[in-house]
């Protein structure tokens, strides 16, 4: 399948090399090919830069944000929470009726750590991107694990945990479902509603800080434990 | 011990119940007593008036909020999350050095269903409190389940799931830690950290009540999966 990663982070990477050694035809989109191939620095988080990634995964084809939109089929939004919202509105058009998988968190890092969120309680990114661009089907998801458990949730020990859907197209977050399945292997996938309930995995954000501040790991995730004994 | 519970809703009835039964001397807190037993309606939950109530558990006294809050040894906060700043502030001086188990969600129910936060992101209820009574120790625990749930964990089929403790004070932390594995057999009880992590707690809510919505049960729970497998 074609399909286009928005954003050269470490998120963008992990989905594009998963995506690449399935046999996907992917395309990362950036905003400037040239100057994100010419960065020579690792990122805050430690990460190498791009090109050097890109060495090691030539396979991947790296093109500007519109190329990308138009390329996918699928396309993913692996933004930051700040940039997201102005590089899709320009996208509109090479988005319109395709399924966008937005994994975005609206994090505030100006304040220092750990984040806030931007927009939260009465608003999310997910709502914001869908009304920006209403022919557009997104579905929020994976914004509740990080990038290596997103594409590998093998890699916790207990297989039984959860990753959420939000969306207003019925039709789209159940292909969304068969393909993270198929992709990644994920099995316990729960429809929280329509896109509203975005404000719901964003805002679980900050239990996930806290969290990997107290298990010093990003390497964790939940399980909705729900059968009730008779008592 | 003597205990004191701040509020005569479900969460506070559902506490006095069980810790009654373990054999404690409770004392229920309420603004106007002689009002509270002259209610006759139930309230929007369906819960039957607290006179009611309180005739199939009449071993449980009944007073007013500084009475019950000099009672008390340990105190829980089970009060509705948009009044309890009010009442807290005005008990100063018979909380004073001791603990206040706070299980508050700042709920606003003003604006429709689904509820949103009054406070959140960059502040908390819990901080709010710890705040205003600079001499109590504040321990959030239990806002991330329901009621039923807070006192009988094992109502769960399976018993692996998690609870969180936010709060400033590490040996009150240590003493409620102690007290809900005895009082209702809690088992896996995550510290957070300081009084400011119950912005995660509290925030959880949206997921929280996303997930209710989905399930069709209040009686579900998360368990914190991180043990990764070398892969």
């Amino acid at each position: 399948m074609k399909i286009a990663i928005l954003g050269t982070g470490m998120v963008g990477r992990v989905h594009a090399k998963k995506l690449t050694e399935l046999g996907h035809d992917v395309m990362i989109g950036t905003n400037d090919v040239k100057r994100t191939l010419e960065k020579s620095k690792s990122d805050v988080w430690g990460n190498p830069p791009f090109s050097e990634w890109h060495k090691m995964n030539s396979k991947i084809k790296i093109n500007t944000f519109s190329e990308a939109a138009s390329h996918g089929e699928i396309v993913i939004n692996a933004l930051k929470g700040v940039a997201c919202l102005d590089v899709l509105k320009k996208l509109k058009h090479n988005l319109n009726g395709k399924i966008l998988i937005d994994i975005s968190n609206p994090l505030d890092f100006s304040k220092g750590m750990p984040p806030t969120l931007f927009i939260c309680n009465n608003d999310s990114l997910g709502e914001q991107i869908q009304y920006a661009l209403p022919n557009v089907k997104v579905v929020k998801t994976f914004n509740t694990v990080n990038a290596m458990l997103q594409t590998n949730p093998k890699k916790l020990y207990e297989a039984e945990h959860h990753i959420f859907l939000s969306g207003n197209d019925k039709d789209a977050k159940e292909r969304v479902t068969e393909i993270i399945k198929k992709w990644y292997g994920w099995k316990h996938i729960i429809d929280l509603g329509d896109i509203t309930t975005s404000r719901s995995t964003e805002m679980f954000t900050s239990l996930w800080l806290s969290l990997s501040e107290a298990l010093k790991t990003p390497s964790f995730n939940i399980k909705i434990i729900y059968k009730t004994r008779k008592n």
